[in-house]
């Protein structure tokens, strides 16, 4: 996994957004796009996750693989070994796909 | 049900806006409407919760099939197999039908 | 009770503002107005109410029946069964007549 | 007491006024005025308190009776049997006159 | 002592500013001065304290008599027996000067 | 180690961003840039953290060494021993490369 | 010690910026300046601490006699005895100098 080397710190994700057309199990799956932009992505790096006012670790809701759902705003954009990818808080992403 | 592929994070719930008319035991009831938009829904969705200070799970107060009244604002749209839903806090939702 | 259909979620509180005129034990009674809203009101149903840092349910402090007096500002207009009903937030009600 | 009938909720206070001139114990006693408002005023009704986010009642810290000071601005105009009255978080009174 | 009279509230502290020249142990001492303020003051009353999220009273830092350097700006006037105080809380105040 | 002299407050973290190109061990790495600011960085100095709402320390997730991913925006200049190098809260560092 | 006289309240600081000049151990320092103000300083005077949420004294981070790396902003200007100091909030200072 190319991605190993970039992780994330605290409840931060780094997704990589579908490309234009994704064939998935259930056939073509034309992404939601917003002013342009897809709005499902793939998890490829998930940090360990914030820690609450308790001081106890509160883990992320997604894990690597899973395909999310990203708001229309927010989100950082990271480029790493020349390929785009976005950081979002864990917190921030709307949902996920469940196969 | 269509809806077991998304999974709202956290204290999310997804809701279908009912049509113009929907016929219901108690007759036909035109439903709440504030400047075009379809107050009453219905819950296709929820999200786990949200995690409290102490860590503890809060769970979402309404569950699927619940019949609910949303505030005029706020809301997120999503679109799922071309159909269109809409994403809110459960905090946001002002109450439900109880039949 | 027409309104066991409409449950308010959390610690919102469902109310009917006074008739202009409302004949009390204590004799007629001028509803209290301002801006040409009725600030007096008659409670007609409750959330559960509100969850604290600790998880603990915090009940409202109102319950059905009670006449309250009305903040001059917020609340959000309810239509049932083509009548007019406002939502309140437990903590934004200013008080209430105890006979 | 005619405000047995007017309960304030959480932690809010009702009080009225001070006259423009109140004779007490200590003689003639011109109230602190400021931009025409009266800023001492009597305790009349308060409310049981808020809770603090352990979900202990924090009871308010002036008691029917108290002459207190009045900060210039805020307060909830209230009228009650035809006389005017103010409503004040417990937290924002400045301080009591101790005889 | 003059203002037993007046009790701040919650974690309020009554001051009396300086005068323009005030005689001490170690000589006269020009107190300090910002756009015509002294912003150096006696203590003549205190509030109980706040209390904290946990419900227990939190004293306030400084005591009757103290000597004390008061920020540039905040503060309430307060007109006690024709003479002119300030209110500050607790938190606002700078620092104490130790003999 | 040059940097022993500056020990950074709470939960800082002192970096040294990358100079223009940086010869790792996977070859050459073109630094990410975003409005001629390199976003990559080595930290060179940590706090102990900071202290939570129960009064345990926090550690921060990053140490002396690794190789990390700055926010855009953000970051106080400090100049030691006539080198730059730049400030950053722990939360606001985006990730940590992994060899 | 001419501070003794002084003591900052809660988690304040009492700095005195470095002269244009100081002699270190290490040589001739010539401090960090930003827009004319010195931001390197000795440390004076420090408060007790602040109360945390569950009342317990959290002791600032810095003692007298530590060189500590100011913020450009923010800070009190405190004149005593003639001489000129500031006083800062423990949290704001940067860091400071381990010999």
């Amino acid at each position: 996994m190319a991605f190993r080397k970039f992780l994330p710190l605290l409840d931060r994700v780094l997704v990589e957004r579908f490309m234009a057309e994704t064939v998935t199990k259930g056939g073509i799956m034309l992404p939601e796009k917003s002013q342009g932009k897809v709005l499902q992505a793939t998890v490829v790096a998930v940090g360990p996750g914030s820690v609450n006012q308790k001081g106890d670790l509160q883990a992320v809701s997604v894990k690597v693989g899973d395909k999310v759902l990203l708001p229309e705003y927010g989100g950082t954009k990271v480029r790493l070994d020349d390929k785009e990818y976005f950081l979002f808080r864990d917190g921030d992403i709307l949902g996920k796909y469940v196969e």
